[in-house]
């Protein structure tokens, strides 16, 4: 009686191994938490109620500081002065004119703070509404005093693998240059410092540089990014190729949707630094725009990265397919191997298994082991056969 | 005899099971309804009979309210006057010149309001036509004296989960703006409450200003039913990797739909505006244009986010599918164990189960006990093959 | 001997069903005929054998009338006379030049008629060549006296749901129209009606206007053909989803390939009323060119829905495969779970039918139905265990 | 003893059955040949030796002809010359500078011949290097004092179904056209026929019209190519819908090939024929510009026919596709039919086929009969089921 | 007991061969070595630490040579002058400024070198960036005095069929070119012996020519690479044709990457040669545009061949996959074919097998030969039937 017993526990561990791999995707651990995320990454929150004038300065992001902090940097070639004001006022105040000066304001969550700059600098309505509803697109306005720049940050947050984006405002105006940031956020710190240490040319130049400058700093992190990317890519391709899971094919399924958040990102910045780097502006000098055009080059550059990241991943996820494919023909081959030859022979057995009388072959005394013979042939030359047609 | 009884309707109740969600498929509930009504949505009805002379004023959409209803604001920055007059005699006999005039029509089933409109303001015949003919491509005509604006009005229908797509006709000439639409809508609620309470700069500004108002009341409804269908696309998701069902992938196939919708109206758009933002007419001041420029930013941010969902939606398809497929290689695979396993040991049972009289193993004591150890090792042995194979 | 005997009508007749539904699609009806039409009506004849001499009056089409018929309509604002003059002298004979003529030709297998009118209006040698030759990509040729339009007229043909297409050739001069159709076709008898009946301003216009409200007529039959595809499409979504067969595929393909080629008659069209649109020619007035533009968006209009017809076709095709997909796993789970129930237990009902002399468990008492007790429990174990999996 | 005799023919007969399909695909005749030279015919082989001076008048294509033939032929409204020169010098020697002169070369293996043609003439170095590296993309150069226009002549090898790919170098000169070939081409015959016919216009015209006589007869071959291609199609969708075999969907993807070919050959052409259109050289006169333009329309409607016929090979892939999945669904549901109903009954079988001692029914006098109908009950019962599932 | 004995190794060494090729696939030899690399190829380093100043001379590519070596060719259409000089400052003391010169630079290690020419020749911070950070894109950037061009130089690693990407940075002054290299690469070889060997007419022109004729050779290896692609797809089609395995598959994967790498690499070349060959700066002659203009359509004929073999590789996998899905629908078919003819007649023998006292057929003389002729019949009844239906 252990035949039957046996059965049902092989059956059932056999199937929880089976399924074990589905419920890993079923379950899916951190993924159903991400698309969420996603969600909230891709689709902007609007920003007033339809219908309300423009110009609203209610910040629709996430609060990420306690209070609003002020940083004013001003500088020529000999001088540099840095402050951190504890008001608008007290900025206006200490601000002195014969020098670049660069503002710096990280927390969009006081609408008092924004109008006052907005009031004193001569800033457009929209150009401020821009400022607080952050999820803006990549682009460059230009007014009649100033350019307005709104930049994606990122940031990439390798335990969920996911891109982060954030967006930097920044307003050129003669002389000066104004930055918005939602956190004290880290991108802008290795201009500071250059400009500390008087690093390269950028003291001997004036607020357009700046601005190049700033733009540059945060083009520059999408390389890392997007390396990091590909390595995931790489590492997602050699689990392809070594031992794939449903869990793998998440994966890719995940990286593709970060490199669409990317895309979404970075497109529109094409367009936007071409416009800096184009633009007729007083505000802009040539020998700077050489610069931005470089900036533009990378921006190009990463987009070609990012599609051909995407042929790549959509390579990888062919590849899982075509290899489970590949594996389910195998077990199908198996399959029928296994019942092409025994279901006839069962067959047979089940024909001298039969109860008649008169059964004459019944009686012989080499039958049965004449049977044998023949059905070992059989299966032998089935095999055989099968060989030959190249299916096992 | 309670074996085979208790096979039809264990077959019964597994296949009425599997067919269970087959049917859902196939009935498919309110689906094929919402289908019918797409095609309204798609196909726009022919404007009149083909060859008949343009400029017929027939509405060609549904009759939405009982008498059609004028509503008349003129202000400027001090004065607001507000008046809902019975005819458009009444109206025009009540216009003062000199306030900015916007004249609202609620109902287009009259020819006759529409030809005295058409004939007081020097509209031209296709104008008008468009006015009466719903289903416009989002447009803007620039004629001599004033320019036509043609925009769909979207809203999000929750429990079919279907967008609706209404047109607004806007004409705004020097001094003045008209609005027609099919019922009362609460589309431009907001902005005769910005009116009255001389909210923002609005009233301070000519008509090209109110026209920009509108424009931008329309389109800011768009990203609230972005944001539902993102939603929407969201819980999908989550339905595919928890629990997915045949409904579920009826329900991506919806959401692609009304991202096909909501694609195929919001397009035009883009041109339109665009076109707004550049026009040269003496009618628009440029200083409204930067805020036309604005909306223009808008639509093209919300074109983007079709498209990302649009992407996000065949991602799920996709998931949806590989799940399926995932799901029948795993039944698959246990057919296949169960299979080998147990075919080659019935035929060895069917092999002692012939009746030959010569069969010697039949008479030794320790046969039977030893080919059970035998068949059980078999059994056994395959599963552990395999696993090791790593096919279970 | 029933039992035998009953299994080979009983598969015969289950594979005759089965394959019914694939003789279905192997026979086809009328899609091999239609498929023979459509290249007819996709791949132009050849104009004139290879490297002969341009300007070939040859007709490349069918004949369709007995005798080419002449019509002669001239008029202004007071007078109309038409007259169905025998030969071309007749007709040229006749004309007034203080009135706008428009003469029509019906049939274009006559050379001789074709030359007489080419010579006597001045047209090019290619113009001319262009009437003969139908099947012509609609397209506007700019001459120098005149200008030469191709206009595909589109027609319905119901019972074989196949889009037919025939050529109208337009010349435009000064106070002059020449039409040249295969056959009497009805479309432009609107526009005739309208002349009689002084309907409308297009007495009171010149040449031009009639050039433009016979375009107009020709596209607006372009709406009543896409409401009937869109129909076309609606069925076949709800046969999908209530009773999809092999033929409704093919139906979709169908679809598919109607929607091909009113894409391809269609998308010409976009261009050449662009450029009639936008011509500099003194043959158009200004005034006519404001209308021209609105045949113009009409296209665009046409275009936008042909493409979305396209997609929601493609639609259809994904949902039939994925519908047929998913009753392919619903069939392959009932195999699997009855195989995986039934050959464990039919492997234990062969151990105890061998035929070994010492097997102690056969001469036990309650053997028997204990083992049957146990086979049940392990067979409905197996379905709780399967039904817990969702496997059914 | 015939039983499991019976049996390996019979598997042997299927099986060979049903890879002779398989082989035919395999082993696919005539399909690799073709494949080898798809090759040739699409990448170019190097011109010169990477780095090599550039001019170098190797010819890089099949030598088609024993020895280089010129052939000169002048004439103008009145006058014809015919002479055959045996050397580029005679040839030169006979040239009378009133005529308008084409000299065509058949054979591009003599060096020497091109280089005195290149220099008598003033050619450009890359010119005459484009003449002798066949294959190149069709392209129009123009020159200071010549246009150099490289055509694709093609033909069609019926037996292979293939596309033939020869190239045509045309320079246009004042008063003079240079024709040169691989091999001596009858595509240029009809012009030549006309010229000594003085049929048509083209004795009268300048050496610009000479060009585009010789450029139309070139592309007007173009057409009998789509009509046959056209023809293949027609009769692949005939055999996929009548009688599907692999070697079908080979056929179709040589097709799409073939198509790919014309398609890579055709589309450069359009560029070339719309600078040749468009041109404000001296040598091309507006008149003859009509004509070319004429030329390039039918370029574009080529164009327009291939993508379409794409289109169409594309559909008939997928319907092969989805007929075979089609079949395979239905050979499953037999498969599952069978087994479903039949395995329950042998396990049923196999109950009574048991060897215990006490099992009551077996003595039972009316069990065997009862058994039997419950059997065929039972199996009727599940055909019923399964009808009404429409499984079968 | 030889029967079961006998089973396992047959299954072990289906199963064996069954999984023999999936093995290859999963174990790849090379293929997750070179996905490896590939990534380090498209995705390109970053240049410079984010936020550094521009302008930084670190070398971001492989050491390929021990020291930087300077060769300076220096020629005009007499004389002839080549020096290896040790430092930048004896390259530049022996320049003869009446002489074209050409300086080249074997290896970027070393960032004073770079600097000292790029101060001397008046370089620009970011071309001399762009010099050092390797992995640009093509490019071409007009400065004031010099233009520079960054051009991949493409070689073929036979071995692991991989395409190897270098840059080549070139200079272009007033009467000098620099090149920089990573390693003593010999594409520049030929244009080095030309100007020896004073083949051509390359002495006798400018820098312009110099820079062209450079262009030329990096340009003119591609289409040698072209072909070994082009051999390796026709190679992996008679594969695929003859014998398709798992790893013929990846094959083509690996064909594809490497297109997208030449694609990635070559597009941008095209803007950057079409800049060449249209810049209006005095550095580059018109005589010298018309050559630079045919390097452009060698771009173009390579990048449309890019795109043909691209499209022949997704035939190939096309054609790859439908045969393995024709392969596993025959496997299927020989298991339905199987199984449908002996599980019923297993079930025939079952019944008769049964243990009941009462079974009047048991007792018939006749009987068992009887049921054997009917198994026979309904055996090849069913097999003749199946092939009827066309299913073996």
């Amino acid at each position: 009686m252990s035949g039957p017993r046996s059965v049902p526990p092989g059956v059932q561990e056999a199937a929880s191994l089976l399924t074990n791999a589905a419920l890993q995707v079923l379950n899916g651990a951190a993924y159903p938490l991400k698309a969420a995320r996603l969600m909230t990454r891709l689709v902007r929150k609007p920003v007033h109620s339809p219908g309300a004038p423009p110009g609203v300065l209610t910040h629709t992001g996430v609060r990420k500081v306690e209070r609003v902090r002020l940083r004013l940097l001003e500088y020529d070639a000999e001088h540099l002065k840095e402050l951190e004001p504890s008001s608008v006022q007290e900025a206006l105040a200490a601000r002195d004119e014969s020098l670049v000066g660069w503002l710096n304001v990280d927390g969009l969550h006081e609408p008092e703070v924004l109008r006052e700059l907005r009031d004193h600098f001569g800033l457009h309505l929209l150009a401020m509404e821009d400022v607080a509803s952050v999820g803006q697109r990549a682009k460059l306005d230009e007014y009649e005093d100033n350019i307005f720049l709104s930049l994606p940050v990122l940031s990439f947050h390798k335990p969920t693998m996911t891109v982060e984006v954030e967006q930097l405002s920044l307003v050129l105006g003669p002389g000066w240059v104004l930055t918005f940031q939602e956190g004290a956020g880290e991108v802008l710190e290795p201009v500071r410092e250059r400009l500390k240490a008087a690093q390269g040319k950028i003291r001997g130049r004036g607020s357009d540089y700046l601005a190049y400058a700033l733009t540059d700093a945060v083009v520059d992190r999408y390389f890392g990014i997007l390396e990091q990317l590909g390595d995931a890519a790489e590492e997602l391709e050699g689990r392809v190729l070594e031992n794939p899971t449903p869990g793998t094919l998440l994966g890719v399924n995940h990286l593709k949707r970060e490199l669409l958040v990317l895309r979404k990102t970075v497109w529109p910045l094409r367009e936007a630094l071409g416009a800096f780097a184009r633009t007729e502006s007083d505000l802009v000098s040539e020998s700077t725009q050489v610069f931005v055009r470089d900036v533009h080059d990378h921006i190009i550059q990463i987009i070609d990265t990012v599609e051909t990241l995407r042929d790549l991943a959509s390579g990888i996820s062919d590849l899982y397919l075509s290899g489970v494919g590949q594996r389910t023909n195998e077990v199908m081959k198996v399959l029928t191997v296994m019942a092409s030859i025994f279901i006839p022979l069962t067959f047979v057995a089940g024909v001298y298994g039969m109860n008649f009388e008169f059964m004459p072959e019944l009686g012989i005394r080499w039958a049965y082991p004449v049977l044998l013979v023949l059905m070992v042939t059989l299966g032998v030359s089935m095999l055989v056969y099968f060989r030959k047609r190249k299916w096992i």
